[in-house]
């Protein structure tokens, strides 16, 4: 099996862990004041000294509300946090790899995010923070289910891992229903992802571990790498039989050509666009970092647009310069 | 009324001048020999001293089907003349802007072609070599009738005069078939052309007069030059809408992206994309020679791609090819 390829198709891995502080309710049954509190509680024991300065904390309600979609865009935080800011806040590393939300559904909600499949990683810096809030404040745990969170489908580990996967290939052959039905029987969910509505764009699916009842985290964490690497192994298989498909190579050049060409994209296309190129590149067919179409694929979302260009864009606007964006990223990789 | 913009609608100007020789029946009604009795008659009056060296004869039997299609691609000889040698041959000059066909549907068929709408050159060009050949040989003319041709449509001038004009921003606001019957009033005809079948392609169209008997060489091209004018005003006038249009500017810079970057191109498609950019070029949103994209457009038709390439070609590997010629082209201008 062609590791590289194999490699090519992780493009993020998170780890995301709720807790609830014991001395209160859940946030729903929480005024703004008493949030407020718990938020300020969590930021004082888990930002001190050495790690002050890594984070910032930030007040929702302080940021614009395509401020906080942005964020969204990039997973930093729900689509649901980011919809409401009421009596929420985050701490957020400014490396942006970790983002802990407060009051969302429980008090806490820890995440990591890495680059590539890196669950060991992610799965140590979530839980050194996990271990540091424990040692300071008392965290909602019960001997018998573990640990407490207002979801009960939560209860146990809390732990959610998800590995972001590039699947283009599967995609193409068909073969997604029965694969994502076949995964569910064992425990995990495989669902199409970055979709406006129910629409799956860019052939980019997120693999999570539903269980938290009776499974160990570091069970949960190997069965999810295992599972991931076999879906990798199916994906890099079905890739090597595109490579004598001149439809299909004709169809990676062209969305290259219409990237680098075109004067306006909306993001749905512009996503597909960039899932055929990025297949392109990890076929060896074009000579383009995944890096940067990794990145392309967050940096095109609309809120993001907005946030970089620093004002609100109407969609037309934002349209065009999504469209220099790219020329100008691929021209410059 | 911008003058360059006017110029760079019209791709090519054709005069063809129909003639028969007195002492022979028509071609339908001779055997080979006599035909080639009549080829090589008109050739040695013609093919004399000076001009030896700047012309060709060919008989049609020596050159492979292939060979023929892509003359007729070049618009030099007739389709019809294409599909059958018996007893046909071609005098064509070395840059390629005369043709004479012997033994089509009449004995001699003169015919100039000249880049850009250049009527007069053509005419002149034509009418010296009738001049020669009736100086040499005696051609059948009736003093009411004029110049007797096998199809009575001809009878009279037996001039056929055209231009072929590249109207994208007409046919795009769907002006087409209105004009069209506008002029067909006028005694004139405009045409779709390059088609496979009855799709008109690229949006290129073909003016020519229709009306041979009872009107002059002379008048029947300035009304065909006046015509043409006011086509290509009306064209120009179109154009300029199409500069504020995002839609249309967004097509344009695709349609070089693709023409730049894929792996094949049916002819088709490649005519269509080719159209675009040119129109691109004529309004400056594209830095493209436009006489690159004239020249593509008959460079990459099927035969004529086989006769670069020396050998006939499948249908996939044409187009393979084609979409290399064309990138190499655009690259290299």
């Amino acid at each position: 099996m062609n590791e590289q390829m194999m490699q090519s198709i992780p493009l993020s891995t998170r780890i995301r862990l709720a807790r609830n502080l014991k001395e209160y309710p859940f946030p729903a049954k929480l005024s703004a004041e008493e949030k407020q509190l718990v938020n300020e509680t969590v930021r004082d024991a888990l930002l001190d000294g050495d790690d002050a300065g890594n984070y910032r904390y930030i007040e929702m309600k302080d940021l614009s509300s395509t401020e906080a979609v942005s964020l969204a865009e990039k997973h930093l935080i729900s689509p649901e946090f980011a919809s409401s800011a009421d009596g929420r806040a985050l701490i957020l590393s400014n490396d942006e790899t970790v983002s802990i939300m407060l009051c969302e559904e429980d008090h806490v909600r820890i995440q990591v995010i890495e680059p590539g499949l890196s669950l060991d990683k992610a799965w140590e810096k979530a839980n050194a923070l996990d271990e540091k809030l424990a040692a300071r404040l008392t965290v909602a745990f019960d001997e018998k289910l573990g640990y407490l969170t207002q979801c009960p489908t939560n209860l146990g580990t809390a732990l959610r891992a998800s590995v972001m996967l590039h699947l283009p290939a599967l995609s193409r052959a068909g073969l997604m229903p029965r694969l994502s039905s076949t995964i569910a029987k064992l425990g995990l969910t495989l669902r199409g992802t970055y979709g406006e509505g129910s629409k799956i764009v860019g052939e980019l699916y997120q693999l999570s571990n539903q269980v938290t009842l009776g499974i160990s985290e570091q069970a949960a964490i190997q069965n999810l790498a295992a599972i991931a690497r076999q879906i990798m192994e199916q994906e890099t298989a079905a890739r090597e039989t595109l490579r004598t498909d001149n439809v299909f190579i004709d169809r990676i050049y062209r969305a290259n050509g219409i990237l680098q060409s075109a004067y306006m994209l909306t993001c749905s296309e512009c996503t597909d666009l960039l899932s055929l190129v990025r297949l392109g590149a990890a076929l060896g067919i074009l000579d383009v970092p995944l890096d940067t179409l990794t990145k392309l694929l967050t940096a095109i979302q609309p809120a993001t647009l907005s946030v970089q260009e620093g004002r609100v864009l109407p969609a037309a606007q934002r349209d065009v310069l999504r469209a220099q964006k790219v020329k100008e990223a691929l021209q410059n990789a």
